[in-house]
């Protein structure tokens, strides 16, 4: 009594923007567990922009996708069957799901997740998007109160919780995003203090008018033009949180650096840091505590942006890329 | 009883390379010291590439130098009188004393110094250089014994220092420098494990060769096009210590930053990090002691490039540019 197993394979690596053109749904029976191993039926994919740069032949943090195989993608789903005593029909758990209906990993490629928690935060802010915020802020920016924090793609999902973690602990918090509707939620709905629109011409000038004593921390999650345009706004010892760098995703080769790197950094003694969220991976069930109790309090929103139905996976990537989303986008199958 | 003090001024700005045509000696009396004051005789300039940067109208760590004013330069000189109890005639002092036989600094600017350590030591490896070699090599890259380790401009003050230090505490050290002889220099005379000569040709292929384990810590003196060669041969968790930007100083308005940053700072988890061997002041007896072992221990070499005379400040600094030097080059007067 084998199910059905509707997926997208990558069709063709994409050289330049991602398109739906470069997917195909197929459709061939779920597989079936073997020893360890479990069957998961898929309820959220996570979208994120992490997935154009796993299209790229060069590996990243992690190998590629293959054409031909089923898309890559961070996900949310609930146990069918399992052959591993540590998983039970029902358990909710995370993964690198893929972009299908169901899937077979082995258990200990899963984690168990507490069903208590809505599924969309468990994939958003108290999941990967969440904790690569907070150890942003926290371990990489290592904020101050008092400080001046700007975050890029501040309406995304990153840097939408980035803000509010930098804002709960007293900074000043500056979100660039593209549009006067972005920036005005961010004001409005997530308590930035300002927010400075990318797309309305001087950006330097805005940043400045934004940050008056300057920038302590910038999360970067976009690299480029903006990284570029933050530089000399950022004061003595300012940290650079090196998170994304959504502008170059979809380049076939890397463009420039930012005009000022790395002269800027020796005479401000700047720090500009990488870092992977798994790598904080013991530390996770403290981070999750205090983000559970920040949503609790009512002192942090969890923005999220659902599409419905596994025919919609390409056009969410696409539009991820087209700035569609407010806070965190995922698909609902 | 005045002296006479020649000195040379800043006559005009340069707008890219500096030029002996910048300067301007001139005499005049030496000023007499008021109260808190003291005479110093100048006995060594320093010789440093950031002098080049001070020459630009936007203030550095420090303010720029004025057209006509005494040329700015570290060094190291005696005390002829003092009018401040904690200086006395023959005292060994260092400070920025400038481009000039004789000046009158407030004492609380001037450093008394071992009298007992030859005087070119105490304005390079035990001065400014050695230190900014110590706190470069083991305070931002943080290196570990086993790991590879580059510098550039590997045959200059800092980076031959730097090379060394990394040596002595285990390290696969490679220096990158132009041209053969300082290669050879590098590996024979400094006990480098390899030297690539950026000059030669393909660098990167070099230094994949000399660095088969990847890049673990580069000490960046120069950034530019060596950075971005650099950069897809670091490591994991790689740090890059951002203390110089040699290929830079010359311009007028910042280049394209280097190529990758900062897409492969978030991939590998980079840290790129600048510093200012001031900020370390308080700690600096505990790192010139180490110093001062090492080279008893002739485990360390300082390796200096003195030219004679008040006459050759100007083509000391443009000769700077040109890579003339082997090891820390100074001015004696």
């Amino acid at each position: 009594m084998s199910v059905s197993n509707r997926h997208w394979i990558l069709r063709q690596r994409p050289t330049g923007m991602v398109g739906p053109e470069h997917f195909e749904l197929r459709e061939a029976p779920a597989k079936s567990p073997g020893p360890g191993e479990a069957l998961v039926r898929v309820k959220l994919v996570s979208i994120d922009p992490a997935n154009r740069a796993w299209l790229n032949p060069t590996p990243t943090y992690k190998a590629p996708v293959m054409p031909g195989e089923v898309m890559h993608a961070f996900g949310l789903g609930e146990v069918v069957t399992s052959n591993d005593p540590s998983l039970a029909p029902g358990d909710v758990v995370d993964g690198m799901l893929g972009w299908q209906e169901y899937v077979v990993l082995p258990a200990k490629q899963l984690t168990r997740r507490d069903r208590e928690q809505p599924a969309e935060h468990l994939l958003g802010t108290l999941g990967v998007t969440g904790l690569t915020a907070y150890y942003g802020v926290l371990e990489i920016g290592r904020i101050r109160a008092g400080e001046t924090f700007v975050v890029s793609a501040a309406a995304g999902a990153t840097g939408s919780i980035a803000g509010q973690i930098a804002k709960i602990h007293g900074c000043r918090t500056v979100g660039i995003a593209g549009g006067a509707e972005k920036c005005a939620w961010l004001v409005n709905e997530l308590g930035f203090d300002a927010a400075v629109d990318y797309k309305a011409g001087d950006l330097r000038k805005a940043l400045r008018a934004a940050c008056p004593q300057g920038i302590d921390v910038y999360f970067d999650n976009v690299g480029g033009t903006i990284l570029e345009t933050c530089l000399p706004a950022m004061n003595l010892r300012g940290r650079i949180v090196a998170c994304g760098s959504l502008s170059n995703y979809n380049d076939e080769a890397p463009g420039p650096g930012p005009r000022g790197l790395p002269g800027v950094a020796v005479v401000k003694r700047l720090r500009l840091e990488g870092f992977i969220v798994l790598d904080y991976a013991e530390t996770f069930p403290k981070a999750e505590a205090a983000l559970v109790r920040w949503l609790k309090e009512g002192r942090l929103k969890a923005p999220v942006d659902v599409l419905e139905g596994l025919e919609r996976l390409p056009e969410a990537l696409v539009g991820l890329f087209r700035g569609e989303n407010l806070g965190k986008r995922m698909v609902r199958l």
